[in-house]
């Protein structure tokens, strides 16, 4: 690759390489701070080329997946110590037993005692011993059991009892950590998963269970959450590229996100003063993250191609493959500063929703276009 | 490919065949009844199977492209009477004059002087003969000239006097339709996307300027507008599969939804009434285009495995790939009805969206899945 960003065919992925490093540094510094060892949510970044340089940097060899495709890419690049985030089913359970048979460390999650019967139950069927970690809610957002049910105990002992199956710990993650409106929430927020997850790994502990492992994490609790006392892993993925939501959360400041799409000013609606781009939804995606916060980034705000938001630009609206650009006061738009053809990057209003619009990642260092890394999408 | 739907890895997309031969059948006729030619919109299905039967149910070999991915991969499939219909831009001219060497029969768009005296330029430059279209705004919600505005003449002089460029006519596309209320407004809203393409066509004549295709469309103007006098091509995409935005618009039944994302049931939360399935956001997308309808259809309505909707279950929300299933009016869910690992199919609010997230349809007939049709994405 040697190239400049005036030649890339729009709507395309831009990542910044100073800011991605910049934010892996700063959430590794900020966990270490806190004594904590870090898990890589890979859900976010979905590239072997991203993982290894926040792997370079110092985060340790063990990452989390949303989709078995990740758990598979990610193996078949040599990572081995997975955990699978989301609910177990037994229509999963042969092709983790196949990833398992490869040599992956592969950790998976439920809350039922149904599931974990079903886990020893095929693990001995397959050969296999599968590790679980039951889900514990600790915000209300999702799934998992309350930190102190009865039925946390009788699953306990149903993994724990039989030879195909292991119980691997306790976890959480406090999603809602995404609605809080300030830092002293987010930090009680924090402060809730972890001792609320630490409650869980007690009320094991206290019938007899071992409980290995506690792991909690998201962006925003990981970022401001201070005691990490009883906690053995912090889940974190979106802070590697940061995201106008994590924006509007004072999470990181606007210059820090370094994901963007590169889209081209195709024509002007001088009347309603708008611009028009081939940046729509398609490539921006159609997360509204944004809407439910003090400041409303619409599909995302509008910086120079060079990065840096020209203040009032937003996308207001999105078509399939056309984005409208406006003042978000509603202002007047100077055309002659942005010609058919201007380039226009648009910050996202969440990473991993923009990202997964995309196969790959231009990596820019200035206009200059370093490294083009392929990202994996589905499932 | 000889399997059932119970096998199939979830999240997946499912499209019913005989729904989508049904929507397909019904347009051709409803285009025929008002003495139309259609011009199908591919950016909905991006996929060359489904292309390929709409094609052998009657709909000319000609069609609408979002994306130049979408040119090539048609084109590379034997299609060659192609409109991109997006604002061309100087970036993307050497690669549409590349498709146009190799015979493909390639329209542009665009709404400029700027772009026009560009095309011809380049178009020598390049030594072909850029066809344009340009674009008209019938409805205020995006790009386009006005049907009288004085541009139109220029541009319509430049495009044909120059040999590198030539003027193939007038476009708009009544994205307004989207935001009617009720089938008299859609109506109305055909008939001045009709009418004004007209003005902006007698327009150009009356100024001595040939303008040979006038080419107008959207799913709900071509369902249910009357008049197409004057007009050369009808253009929809959405239709072939249609969605909750669709139902919602009275364009179609919700029965003739022929999209569906297959979802496995993960999880119970009983004290909130609520089933966690595998099927979040980035199956079903971030399309919340329901929210402003009469009916907000949440993230999408939840049938049967058999596709039979279960009445009032919504995906009320949804992680990245967590969807959260509840009662619309919230009522009690009946758990026992919902044991993990059933399977759910969740209609899309917006088709096109819906199907972007994934690169491939499972073609059912009943139960029975009869094909794997892949399909494109990005740029």
């Amino acid at each position: 690759v040697n190239t400049t960003i005036d030649t890339l065919p729009t709507p395309c992925l831009i990542l910044d390489q100073a800011k991605f490093q910049h934010n892996v540094t700063k959430m590794r510094t900020r966990i270490a701070q806190r004594g904590g060892t870090l898990r890589l949510h890979v859900k976010t970044n979905k590239s072997i080329d991203a993982t290894r340089r926040i792997i370079a940097d110092g985060a340790p060899e063990r990452i989390m997946v949303s989709t078995l495709e990740e758990a598979r890419y990610f193996a078949a690049h040599g990572l081995r110590d997975i955990t699978y985030g989301v609910g177990i089913v037994d229509q999963k359970l042969e092709e983790t037993a196949r990833l398992i048979g490869t040599g992956v460390d592969l950790k998976l999650v439920l809350d039922s005692a149904h599931m974990a019967r079903r886990l020893g139950q095929r693990g001995r069927e397959l050969g296999v011993t599968f590790k679980a970690y039951v889900e514990i809610d600790t915000d209300g957002h999702r799934a998992g059991l309350q930190p102190q049910d009865a039925q946390l105990i009788e699953i306990g002992r149903i993994l724990a009892g039989d030879r195909g199956s292991q119980l691997a710990g306790v976890i959480t993650h406090a999603g809602g950590s995404y609605e809080c409106r300030s830092i002293p929430q987010i930090r009680a927020m924090a402060e809730q998963e972890r001792s609320r997850l630490v409650v869980a790994a007690e009320h094991l502990r206290a019938a007899g269970i071992a409980c290995p492992q506690t792991s909690l994490g998201s962006t925003p609790t990981a970022t401001f959450g201070e005691s990490l006392a009883g906690i053995t892993e912090v889940r974190a993925g979106v802070y590697v590229f940061q995201d106008l939501v994590m924006a509007g959360l004072e999470v990181c400041r606007i210059e820090d996100i370094a994901l963007s799409v590169l889209a081209t000013v195709i024509g002007h609606q001088t009347t309603r003063n708008w611009l028009i781009t081939d940046g729509g939804w398609m490539a921006l995606s159609r997360d509204r993250g944004t809407a439910q916060q003090a400041v409303d980034q619409g599909y995302g705000v509008v910086c120079d191609v060079d990065g840096r938001a020209y203040g009032d630009l937003v996308v207001t609206s999105a078509n399939q493959e056309h984005g409208i650009v406006a003042d978000r006061h509603g202002g007047a738009i100077d055309f002659e500063r942005f010609p058919i053809g201007t380039q226009v990057r648009v910050l996202p209003n969440h990473a991993c929703a923009t990202a997964a619009q995309h196969d790959r990642y231009h990596v820019v260092e200035g206009r200059q276009v370093k490294a083009v890394w392929p990202r994996i999408n589905h499932w």
